[in-house]
Order: structure tokens, then sequence, then C-alpha cells
């Protein structure tokens, strides 16, 4: 099968290593079922690993509370056009308390900063000294 | 002067019209100088008067705090590779109360982001059905 | 039919000298069936014609062989979120003997550019005098 | 000061944590001075160590060699727009070995991939089921 | 409905205010259903008025006609990989009289910019004195 | 000279095939100085030739005129945070007739298409049944 590359893997049928990661997954995350990212990186069991790390490192509490950098990475997966990113994450900060307000007014500000990063674009706006 | 149109217009030269929405844009943001941005879109005075209101009504204090809003705004700048928004933005954000540790923090979930954007498209994952 | 741009062209349907086209693809390809990006293209055959003979003239074994071509291809595919791109090289690459672990090498390489890119962004790093 | 954040960090003011993994970047790549991407994360350490532990991991020579994987690193920083990204791989794949022919080579698939990209959006072409 | 969000919102169940948004914009458009563009906006009633007016005050017909701001706002579309964006402005062009060739002719220039806006950071191009 | 690749060759420097793709981009572009891009992709003759006569089969007047194209590259470049080509081919657009009204409106449908693209990702929306 020429695309296999391309199809999560199931549970069932991972290695003991893509296993154990999944079992952190899951009880880090509190669901149930693996989600077809992390499936699907379990192709190459060392991305999986260093993906999870960094994930888990990243994106824990700290100066910035979870639901912040929760929305933060969804701006970023919407300026990158990235459905299943944004979808997920959406879901996540959902599920770690934030508002439809406080996403609507997400969305706002990427809406404003992605007009603006052109227009500086277009306008060829040189840094001001006080910002250097 | 065939690239006029990239070059600042100076405050004392600027249109009765611009001089107000110059002095809307000092007092809001107590600044004294008006950034290369906003003398830019001086060329164009309805593009200057629309970004202003817009920027001015997207990024005040709602369920998210200006903070936030300013985090997001970076976010996307970097993204975009916008030096002069990144810049600007970092500043305006410092100045709001952002600290060191938070922008850092916001510069991880950003580089996390783009990367885990870019494996969900090498993969071509599809997205899981809680999601949607 | 206001969307006739969008619907690939039947292979039966072309015109002599997008026959002509489809005739040396095929050829160049060893496939049966024209692609739709190829039936698409078709609606203007000078597009058609300029595109093939690009890619026939970048595409083939040089300094660089051919599947570290196609590598290079999709590297730049996924990074522009373009699924069909990816899906249709990756394809390539397999044909032309690119094994999966060597897809999975590129696809890291992928991600780690997409985060760092925005690292050096994020903090603005000047470029390094050996560098220039 | 305020943008002290986009500094890079002298060696001989780095934290000893800092300095070990200036050590081991100096043997691994054989270089005597830090690049500034390097001196800049330095900033923080925990992005700093991760990100060097990841790029050691990814770039090491697999199923690709080392020269090709920094010639799809480039690939993707001329995508991205990151001169400082692409001036560094760019001298690291030619101490590598690549020659000025393979650099020239790649160039003009990232041209040709960036260009067919878009014309592959522009007709909104479906995929080929040979391609699923 | 944790997804609510991304529902579009039907004309009946709006709200007033979103009602004679809705008015003007069939009226406008001589069109008798809204798309779905502004029925998810509606979930936020200020981002829906706003972009509403500033899409009005910037697409209608000034220096430059309206086919051609539409063929401009295809152009990005096609380059941001917007599928949505694409197909309904392309819609919106061919309406107010674009042609098949015009169209044919706007993707080949985004082809060919995109192609080329590659070529010069690949290789690092300065800006001529001439275009200073 | 580790980075020569990115030096821009002399006109007096160039081979015999070179100096006649120059002599034909001076005749056509009624200049008397070949610009950097031309000077750089001279170190790949074959890159050089392709792109000229590609610019030079797209860029003619057609059923659009050569300021409605130029104008659109410039709109795909300030997307693609090119300074080079945004300057270059302003300067082509305000040469060949552009108005500074002209390129000001431009400049808000690029802002506006790239808000918009956005808001678009934002809420996941779908293709209308009439757009397809």
């Amino acid at each position: 099968d020429i695309m296999k590359l391309f199809k999560p893997i199931k549970e069932s049928d991972a290695s003991l290593r893509v296993k154990k990661i999944f079992q952190d997954i899951k009880k880090t995350r509190k669901i149930k079922l693996i989600p077809n990212f992390w499936r699907s990186l379990a192709h190459n069991p060392n991305t999986l690993e260093r993906t999870w790390k960094n994930l888990k490192q990243i994106m824990k509490k700290g100066a910035l509370d979870s639901v912040t950098k929760e929305l933060i990475y969804v701006a970023v997966s919407i300026t990158n056009s990235c459905e299943y990113c944004t979808r997920s994450h959406t879901y996540a900060a959902k599920k770690k308390g934030a508002t439809e307000q406080m996403i609507k007014e997400m969305i706002d500000v990427v809406g404003l900063a992605n007009q603006n990063n052109k227009l500086v674009e277009a306008y060829q706006i040189e840094v001001d000294k006080i910002y250097k």
C-alpha cells in the first residue's frame, strides 16, 4: 500500500514503546481515545516521543496559563490555515475553560494582525527607533 | 519621486483630518511621537481611519485582557515574519505589563504550533469526530 | 456553468495541442491516466505547456538525483499546506525509489525547520558575519 | 532595557547550564564561535536545550545523508522567507559537501514547487484516486 | 455543543441587528441567500458589522474598477490557499464581468509571482537603488 | 568565497549566453542597467532564461492590461512579504501608468483579503453550493 504512511495506526496495533506514550497522553489529557494526530505520528516513534515531550513541556501552566497558551496555539494555526490544528486546539481551549467570547476576541485579533502585517509589508515601514 | 508612497508623512505635514486621528492615537496610546506605521498609512486617510478604529475596538480589554491580546498579535506577527509588527507589539505588550517570562513562553508555543501544523500537513491527518 | 474553469478536462475532449502534451506526460512519467493537475491546466494550453516544460527540465536527474528533488518538492508542498502536491509528489518519490524511512526523515526536517524559522523571527536574530 | 530579549547573550555571560550546551554545539559542529541563533535562544535555557537536542537528533545522517537534510532545511527556509535560516543552512550544506550546482538545482525545485502549489490552489484540483 | 461557534447561523435565527446587516448585504450584492461567510461571522455581530463595512468601502469602484479589485482579492486568496475565498470571489468577479481569459491570466501572474518571490529569497537579492 | 552564489554577477563578467538575455531584458524593459534580480539568476543561465521567457509571456498585455498584471504581481508579493518584489514591481506598475491612488486601493484590497482569508479559516467556513 503506497500511501500507508498517511493512515493513523490503531492503538491495538501499536508497538510497546508507542503504547506507553499513548498511555501517558491519555492520562495527561484525560481522554479515552488517542486522536489521529498521535496515531499518525506513531509511524515514527522518535517523532511521536519528541513531539509529545515538547508539547507537554511547552503547554503546561507557567507565567502564562494553559488557556492562554491554547489560544495562542489556535491563533498560529488559523494563520497557517491548519484546519485540524484549529479544531483540535479550540476544543482543548474550551475544555480548559476558554469561553466562546474569549475565542471570538482571539479570532478578531488574528484577523486584525493578519491585515496589519500586510499593510506593513505594503508600505515597507521601517522600525521606529523606540522599538529597537 | 516614484517611491514617495513608502515614506512616512511628517506630523506637521499631515492634513487636518489626519492630525485629528494622530491626536487620538497619542492620547489613547499615551505616546508622544506617532510611529511610522500610522505616519505611512496617512498616505491614505481612509485606510488610516479604518485601521485605527478597528484596532481600537479589537485590542481593548474584553473577555481577554489587553496583554493577552498583544501576545496573540505578536504570535501571528512572528508566524508571518513581520519584523515591524513583532517589535512594535512586543513593545506594547511589555508596556501593558507582559513580563519577559510570558513573552518567552508565548514564543515557545509559536514554535511548537508551527512545527505541529506542518506535521499535520505532512501526515495528512483527518479531523477526529470529536472535534467536529 | 460559472465554475467550469475548475473542472478537469477529459482527455478525449482535449484539443490536438493539449493531446500531444498529454502523450509526452504519459510517456515520460510512465503512467496511463493523466492526473487532475494536468487536466485542469489544460483550460489554458499555454500554462500547461510552460508548466510541463519547466517541470521536465527542473525535475530530471542532475547534480541532485530525482528522488532528492521529489523530496525537496514535497518539503515545500508541506510547508505551503498543499495536500494535492504533498500526496502526488510523495507518490512520485516512492515510485522513483524513496523509502518510507527517507520520507519520515524528510518530514522531521520540515517540522524542525518550520519551528526554527519562527524562533529566528521571534528573537529577531541578525545574520552572523560568517554567513555573509 | 525593554528590548533586551532580542540581544544575543555573550558566551562569557552565559550560565553554567548554557555554557555546557554551547560546548556541545562547538564540538558537534566543529566551530569556534557560537552563532547568534544559539546565543539568542540562551535567553530561555529550556528552549535552547530542547532545540539543540531536537536538531542534533533530526539532522544527523540516517536514511538521508546530512547534505540532503541541509538542502531540505534550506528549501523550507526559502519558502518561509527566513534570511538567517537560508544563509546559515546554505553555509552548513556547503561545509558538509554540497556543491554550488546542487544548491542551484534545489533552488529551481523550490521555485517550481511554489509556483505549482499555487496553480493547484487556483484550479482547486481534487486529489486523484491513485494518490489516496 | 462544543463546536457551535463553527456552525453558520440561520437567517431566521439571527438577532435584529444581524438581520439588518443581512438585508444590506442582500441588496448591495443582489443575492437572495446569505453566504456561509456572513452567517458564520454573525456569531460575533461586531465582527460582522465591521467586516461588512470595511468590505463595502474597499471593494467599491474607485481608481480601480470592481472587477480588478475582485481579481486582486482572488490572487491573494490563492496565495493564502483559501478555498472558500478563491471560489466565492472568483464567482463575484465573473458576476461583475470578468471573463474566463482574464481569470486565467490572473492565475498565471499569481503562479509566476509566487515562483519569483522565492527565487528572490533564495538568492538573497538586495533592493536596487533605483527601486528605493 | 563560500557565499559567492548570492552575489549578483556584473554585466561585463557575464557569459555570451547571459549577455544576450541581458540585451533582450534591456530592450524589452527600456532600462539601461540590469537589476540585481536578473544579475543574481545569471549564476544559473538555465534559470535565467526560463524565468525571463516565462515573465515575458505572462506579463504582456492580454485580456488583462499590463498595469493590472503588475498590480496583481505586487499584491502577491506583499502577501508573501517579499520586499524586493514589492518595490521592483510597484516601480514597474508606476512606469506603466499606475497612479498612486490605484496602488493605494490595491493595498487596501490586499489588507482586507488577508484579514478575511483568516476569518474564513477561523470559522472553518464551508463552501456554499452556489460557489461549487
